[in-house]
């Protein structure tokens, strides 16, 4: 059989070709999203075999070896690591077309040297031997620097005390490991036992006693200050739809007072305005300190009760919400545009549906401040596919300034995922070369390669300017 | 000119041609979701003329002859046969791009062996007289015997006595033909006087008397139990938008006692409500028996009330319909997984925008009790078109296991569509042969051509098992 | 560098080739729905520079500059001509992929001369210096002449005298110019001071007083008189949703009285059912006077406050809105048909995600008083793009009769935009010869090219009638 990982993987034109080895291929990475575990960067984590690094943290794989039939027990249960592995490839030939299969035999290619034989129930054990064998040259910062990272961001919790960050920045590892301001945990005012716990932690780290909603502000204001001194430069909202809901101060108030006594359940209403305020006044925050402000909108958490009490949350139940947005994200950036208070925003939409809309508010918001000021984010975990990664860059292209974009990001858990740059790299090219060849584009190689250059690296680097 | 339908129509590179001659062709049919007329198979239905079998129950051709100015006589009036096909025939050029100047095409060349001309007003009349004769060759038996039918499933309504599916299965016909419980009518509490007419005809069904809403219930188990002695195994649902609303047992009691005392109009949140319950319970009947439940999510019906009023409903005047429901489809699968009675499941989205939320949702639900338990239907009525089959083919690929997908239906009232499950494969073929010749997948004809097999065949034959 | 815009642009196979330069190329232009100033045509409107043509008025390329973090001193302000070009061709190399790309150099090619130089901020001063010259020989007329027009229609408010209509009619100039009825500013009771303007304006043109709702309606019906007496034929409503809320006629007359007097606020409700109830009354005068109605339907306006504050409306800060008006729609329509009053009707969705309940929708309401009477109108604004085109093309096609078509419009502010039915052309003939190639089409040349002949001209011709 021909090899299936080549050079030239993706690659269909002599153009793309070109773009790819020219232009993209050796640019440096800045992976500004991901959910690396720092303490794993700075103990250089290794591992003992392929299971641990690819099957023990990815719920994007249990989900797929779920849809196969496989029991739980091979997939968060206590079959031995080489089991779940061997399930886990008989599940291989089930997801052709997924992106799933490309970035498995792109990962074997690229850290494991296997690029001569395809994963499948049959083969699964000469992968797993050959698999370890490669492994043990490997560990988390090799894989960050096989990979020509330059910089990347984490997802912290502002409780956090970015120990490992620290430890990191004063060790002699040259990547840059930024953290990211990610307070999810402040507005889920819903669940009233994890939230007053939640708080406690907060007062802990903050040093602030938490008695009314101004309190949290300055508790997250404080943590926003103390990441700020340890270099950190954005932050991330996750958030299952953008919420605008305007409320008088005492009305925010009333409704924390609800969720922290847990004296009366607070209502849908309540907890949507009680949001909006936080998000408002988070966004004020990162705009004051120049940040980049991440806006994660629309998937569904924990849809499944059942495996939630079983396995908590990020375990493979999420999927993909839908509901109309634009009234609420156009006014919530209007309202802190008219404050002063808009600084750098990514909006990255999980419903490809909203993907013109998002796309076509851009523009409503764009200033001098800074080009592509406001930024439609890259296609994210249901859309970080083929199909996905081009929907989103035609729109973005059709109605903004492709070569504003910061591009890539690799959104994961592991350290292989580099792998998913070089993905969305080669798509590029391979796109942007198509249609140099069908004369959409001029044939102008200067000109397309510096935009090229410009959405794999030198965008990024410049706006987070890490 | 070239011959229009050809040996390789829509195969564009050897993968492909490869792929469906030497894989998909000759595999059998498992049509399991159609509306035949079991009453024409048992009695082995004839027809004198092609308008007859092309025109007199075919709503999507009635749709486009309407489209085109031709006036109702034509179409559903007292034309004859020959002037209603003249007119038909005269719209065809208009169809350029429509699925439907594919399907006539092919069913011309497979049923009636015409493929050297294309069907327009200019030809219509050596069309009547070819089809015509060879018409009297065919019948229904015939056509699903020349298209290796092994099992179809019919919709049924739970009042039907299945008389014809009994005598189908006593006779010699070897073609499987199921009933499918598809209890629609007893969900349509609005209109009062057709409700209670429907209930009375389901008193006399099951021997129930129906005087509240358990009582409904029962009667409804009493027709499941029948249709299941009768060979059914699967029951279908065609929902305008999926319900999910909790309420009392009471509140749902009293919604009852409205719709069949007309006493007082049933609110809208009634309905809903009372909706979800029937749908709920239903589902665990499903579940109860191993059935496998189909939805079918979206549509709008009988939007021209003064056609509604004229010609009754199913006869053109249904559109996509519009609504955000993932939040009540999670809700509503949620439900019934934690009380144990979430079975096999297909979800059918009308609406195009809800793919990726739909193929994402399987996810969430998947487990060990069967490989691809929960499914997304194929792309149906009006999405059912290269297009709308490939934007299905791609959603469901990229977020879950193609490899899993039960396949094509025709949905169809016509025993001459079973050229849409070639339509299908040919499509299919012509994707993953395609994909393979671009290096997006491996070059490994076994391995491709298994997964042709599979979701063309034998994953509907094991999900099914008629 | 090879040539970017060639005689066979965007045709990428022999039958795309042989389609447009045989059958679209030399048809005549008519252009239903423009922005174009009348006043400007009257008075042969000249320029003495390219940025006068092209950036004085034209907020697509204003939206570009912004999101290039270009200062709003060069977009809008006081800066040079000169160095507004500037600023603009900086911009050009960030543009790769986005419509706006293609369209300046189509424009700089075909009315210009120029075709041998990319536009950029290194060649903004030869391209300045050769446009210019050009551009001494053009004129608003001529513009229209070379482009081989043969009508427009343009968008007037109800109480524009059409004086520049009457005043083109009566000289030579050949081409039809007729306007549009828009009373898009009868809806917009929300802003008390700008209403009570509008309505003393109304009542001047009309020569009615304006004291309850009916005097509206007789005011409004009086210039609809007025304007078919001038030529109008078309009307246009800008809504951004199908409003469908019934009330009765006293609390609409309510709804206005608070409207005009100000004496309470008027709820989001209310001013639904007044607009649903115009949009009504609106419609069954254009149904009277055989008048094409066209519902644009979706755009957000005026997103960025401080902006609008600054510069007013229609100046690039505006996005597509999200709503889910499937019901409405067909409930809009219904109770026309209903009622007699549904004329011929275009339905343009600036959302993609409707294209599909849109396309579906229009065989709901065709019958046989005109072929394709009810139509789903070309991608325009955000959507005018390629990719948008082509969306719409696929969902119009596969679920009615791209057959009967109307076609492409400019819906432009500038002289030079007929370059856009050009693109339109080369790309519908890109995509039908491109199937007929793959043998998705036949390979009827006679066939095909008669598509092309209608859509590009003969069915706006005779849908409109003007």
């Amino acid at each position: 059989m021909e090899k299936f990982i080549t050079d030239d993987f993706l690659l269909e034109s002599d153009f793309a070709r070109q773009l790819y080895h020219d232009y993209a291929e050796k640019l440096p990475l800045v992976d500004f999203h991901c959910h690396l575990d720092p303490a794993e960067i700075s103990q250089d984590k290794k591992w003992d075999n392929i299971s641990q690094v690819w099957l023990a943290a990815d719920h994007y794989k249990w989900r797929l070896m779920r849809s196969n039939g496989v029991p739980e027990e091979y997939i968060t249960g206590k079959a031995s690591d080489r089991e779940k592995f061997q399930k886990f490839a008989e599940t291989m030939p089930m997801m052709l077309r997924n992106p799933m299969y490309h970035w498995c035999h792109l990962e074997l290619a690229r850290f494991f040297g296997i690029d001569d034989v395809l994963l499948s129930g049959d083969t699964a054990e000469e992968v797993w031997t050959r698999a370890n064998e490669a492994l043990k040259k490997l560990s988390a910062r090799k894989c960050m620097k096989m990979c020509n990272v330059e910089a990347i961001c984490t997802a912290d919790d502002p409780i956090s005390d970015l120990r490992y960050h620290r430890e990191i920045a004063q060790s002699n590892f040259d990547v840059k490991v930024r953290p990211t301001f990610r307070p999810d945990k402040a507005f889920a005012l819903e669940d009233h036992f994890a939230y007053i716990k939640y708080l406690e932690k907060l007062e802990v780290a903050s040093g602030i006693e938490i008695r009314c909603f101004d309190d949290l502000l300055v508790a997250l204001k404080h943590r926003h200050d103390y990441f700020h001194e340890n270099g950190c430069r954005v932050s991330d909202y996750g958030v299952e739809t953008l919420w605008h809901k305007t409320a008088f101060n005492y009305e925010i108030e009333d409704t924390f007072q609800k969720a922290i006594t847990s004296s009366e359940k607070v209502a849908h209403d309540e907890a949507v305005a009680f949001k909006s305020a936080i998000l408002r006044e988070c966004a004020a925050m990162d705009a004051d300190k120049g940040w980049v402000r991440q806006l994660h909108i629309g998937p569904m958490r924990n849809n499944n009760k059942l495996m939630f009490k079983q396995l908590g949350p990020d375990v493979g139940f999420d999927s993909i919400g839908e509901s109309n947005y634009s009234h609420s994200l156009s006014k919530h950036l209007n309202n802190l545009n008219s404050a002063g208070k808009l600084g750098k925003t990514i909006i990255y939409n999980i419903n490809p549906k909203d993907n013109e809309m998002v796309a076509s508010m851009l523009g409503n918001f764009q200033d001098s401040s800074c080009p592509g000021k406001i930024q439609m984010g890259s296609a994210w975990w249901f859309m970080d596919s083929l199909d996905g990664m081009r929907r989103q860059l035609d729109a973005l292209s059709n109605m903004s300034l492709l070569g504003r974009f910061v591009g890539m990001l690799t959104d994961s858990r592991s350290f292989l995922s580099y792998a998913r740059h070089e993905y969305f790299r080669r798509l590029l090219c391979n796109i942007l070369g198509g249609e140099m060849q069908r004369g959409l584009l001029p044939k102008d190689m200067k000109l397309v390669g510096s935009l090229v250059e410009n959405v794999c690296y030198y965008n990024a680097k410049n706006y987070f300017n890490l």
